[in-house]
């Protein structure tokens, strides 16, 4: 279940969001985006592009970190609602999106994907963030 | 793994789509729209919301399930990206999108939720595409 040597982070992941750390098969992002608080997750294996490539295991154990990633942003933002969704139609590489929604967000009921955009954290606020989510996730500082 | 008596297709759901029949755990649903070859599970437990309700088991039927429409929209529709998401910011009860991509399709790239109006399909070609898709998944007709 451990990563893949030949995989490489989309370039477009990496310049929208900041690395939180590595699970046991994902790599978790922050989206730099602080109108939501919104995680990634990569599974660290060549060349994926669809849920439907990953075999039986690595697909629950994918399953299983979306689901750990959903209850950490649930018990520390205590959404209204979770949104979780692999798209893939700009970023081939496959990732998954898990983001705690406010009923007033600026988004609300819409999608966030497209919406406006991004809104960068400052400094202060993102480290704060990082290490927060490190820590809820039990995943060392990088 | 069997549904819940207690369990009710919500009315927003019912009104939007149409019963392609019941897997082991989830009602699937043919979104009607002819704009994109759209599935709909729903798990037949009342009072769902979340997938982080569901407990481990129902968590990885489930995703065997999405794994399972994913494959027959793939199959049949050879789309250039699956969307898979657990979104409900407007109906509530826990569902989950399997929708087949066209990178000509008249959303793309963006995400098809709220995107223009539905259409919906005519009399002929929904009886063909629901007897498609039951035979593909296995589910015998309503």
């Amino acid at each position: 279940m451990r990563g893949d040597a030949e995989f490489a982070l989309d370039p477009h992941l990496a310049g929208d969001a900041h690395a939180i750390g590595d699970l046991e098969l994902s790599r978790v992002l922050l989206m730099d985006d602080a109108r939501f608080p919104w995680l990634v997750l990569v599974p660290r294996r060549a060349g994926l592009r669809e849920l439907i490539d990953l075999d039986a295991a690595t697909r629950q154990a994918l399953m299983s970190e979306i689901d750990r990633c959903a209850r950490v942003l649930h018990t520390l933002e205590h959404p209204d609602k979770l949104n979780i969704a692999a798209l893939g139609n700009v970023v081939a590489q496959l990732h998954v999106h898990v983001i705690a929604r406010r009923a007033h967000d600026i988004a609300w009921p819409r999608p966030v994907w497209g919406f406006g955009e991004r809104e960068p954290y400052a400094t202060g606020p993102l480290s704060v963030r990082l290490s927060t989510l490190r820590q809820a996730l039990e995943i060392p500082g990088a």
